[in-house]
């Protein structure tokens, strides 16, 4: 797969994206009519194993290497007091991720899937973008590369997970300049701020909305000058996975921030991704809505590390073994309705 | 475990039902707090967790042995038209559970569960109870016994399932005697019926009710008038899940009606059941409204069989692994809020 060596590369990527394919669709869903069961009664479990089939490209798939990928960056907005953690926790939380310890391992072996974890530079934070831009282009195609290269050749299946104190401040950033609003219709709770904390986030964000300007018109501009180097990895990962036919589960606020600007600069790029969950963070329900895409779940989690994510990846499990697994009628001598 | 001979011992049953434990709950909830993660930002996954520890009586349990019953009757009212498929379907989805291929077999391989499968006099319907009683009070009895000899000794968990052509409309009268309404309230498309045959569903409730009357004010007693023995069955494995504290997920709309027997004839009987989902038959969530149970997923299934309870197995798997097996801020060093 070509490399992202440069924001060139990524908009050559966006303007060639691969599409489902029709036949293995056509097949799944062929195959679902002749199961076991009435037909529509396993509902969503019957969209999602014939969306599955069509990026896979085979009528009856199997999931056999689920990966999760989880990318940590820190934040120069972190200073201005919007997480009730402090900095440090970034690099003790990947620590933990390596040792085995955090939520987001218990559930890769839970579900069994693969989990690998990238820390990108966490002794140099990401400029604070209510002083200036927080990357410039080459720190975010390096940060894309890096996602990019996080993706296992192997993989059929991509969700990916963050980790970075002062993260969904600049996810709320991100979301206010892609699809519109102030800093107070995309801010929320994160991992659990006060009142004046809340306030303070809204504030940062239109700070960095009103220092930006027009420079956020342009989708990638935008991760450049709000992004931190995860959200710009989780983006580059998701671009690899379309590039490669991997469908991805997506996780809640912080990965639809930054899967949205892959949307945004190019319409339709996140067509082989669904939605995990519904996030407990404020705004995440508004972001799905903007991207069109309906959650599997809705279990009040606001962890990030792509743990809702990873909870749906069980949903998936389940459809991909009904659909692949279960008897025809015609197999078990049953009779049809 | 004391047998269930006759209805006598079910009500003594009923009437001494052991209740959680408040200091496996306090444990749980202690060490919930201190875990890697923000207070509170694993959601209805800590909830979970904390009332699976609540009955298993340890604050950091383990999952081993989950197992998932099926129990398949057939209905003298299917005679009627109410259902989409013939009644001789019953025992051939038997025959499929037995040889692995339903869609309730594969969610239990993916999700690690036993299952077993008992047919409960296929041969022998229960009466069309728009004619007269479907069961008396011995073969209730004998079909709660069946039920409650099904539960594994080594269960750690447990999810009813059932088949059995025309039980959605014996549900729904059930349901109708128990907690109030018409036919028209209660009754719903089941594997797929038409309007004529959802009219002759809301109709042979109403005959029912109609015709057994004040024999419906017992809970018991209803379901002998309106139950089949799958339903009974099922009571049965509920009931004696909770005397032996073993956590239960309940599944859709015909799991619900004959849980519902046991919630109306010994208050707080269902508090050790979850409900595993939201079914898309028409009146399931008017019947988790009255049993006030809010489901965890709600994916448009309506199969039966256990399935929608096998797809909420993962969720507890995804709550019990991150609940037990998850650092806490000490272990991983890790600074707190």
């Amino acid at each position: 797969m070509m490399r992202f060596s440069s924001l060139d590369d990524i908009r050559s990527a966006l303007a060639a994206l691969p599409g489902p394919d029709a036949g293995a669709l056509a097949a799944a869903r062929a195959r679902d009519a002749v199961l076991t069961k009435p037909p529509g009664a396993l509902g969503r479990l019957e969209e999602l194993a014939a969306w599955y089939a069509s990026w896979r490209g085979t009528g009856r798939p199997v999931l056999e290497h689920p990966q999760i990928a989880v990318f940590a960056g820190n934040h120069g907005v972190a200073a201005r007091g919007v997480s009730a953690f402090p900095a440090e926790v970034t690099a003790q939380m990947v620590a933990n991720f390596e040792a085995g310890g955090a939520a987001i391992n218990q559930l890769a072996t839970a579900f069994g899937a693969s989990m690998s974890v990238v820390a990108l530079e966490l002794d140099r934070p990401v400029a604070d973008f209510t002083q200036g831009p927080a990357m410039n282009g080459a720190e975010v195609a390096a940060a894309m590369e890096a996602g990019r290269a996080a993706l296992d050749p192997a993989a059929d299946l991509l969700i990916v997970g963050e980790m970075g104190i002062g993260n969904t401040t600049s996810a709320a950033a991100l979301a206010a300049a892609l699809w519109g609003g102030a800093g107070a219709d995309w801010v929320g709770r994160g991992t659990g701020v006060d009142d004046a904390g809340l306030a303070r986030k809204a504030a940062a964000v239109d700070a960095g909305l009103a220092r930006h300007g027009a420079a956020l018109d342009d989708p990638l501009e935008a991760l450049a000058c709000l992004g931190g180097r995860e959200l710009a990895a989780m983006a580059g990962a998701i671009l690899a996975a379309r590039m490669a036919r991997v469908p991805v589960i997506l996780d809640g606020f912080i990965a639809c921030a930054a899967a949205s600007v892959l949307e945004r600069a190019g319409p339709g790029a996140l067509d082989h991704a669904v939605a995990g969950h519904l996030s407990a963070e404020g705004a995440h329900g508004r972001l799905l809505e903007k991207l069109g895409k309906r959650p599997l779940l809705d279990l009040g989690l606001r962890l990030g590390e792509g743990s809702g994510a990873a909870v749906a990846l069980g949903v998936l499990r389940a459809a991909l073994a009904c659909h692949s697994g279960m008897a025809t009628f015609a197999e078990a001598g049953v009779s049809g309705g």
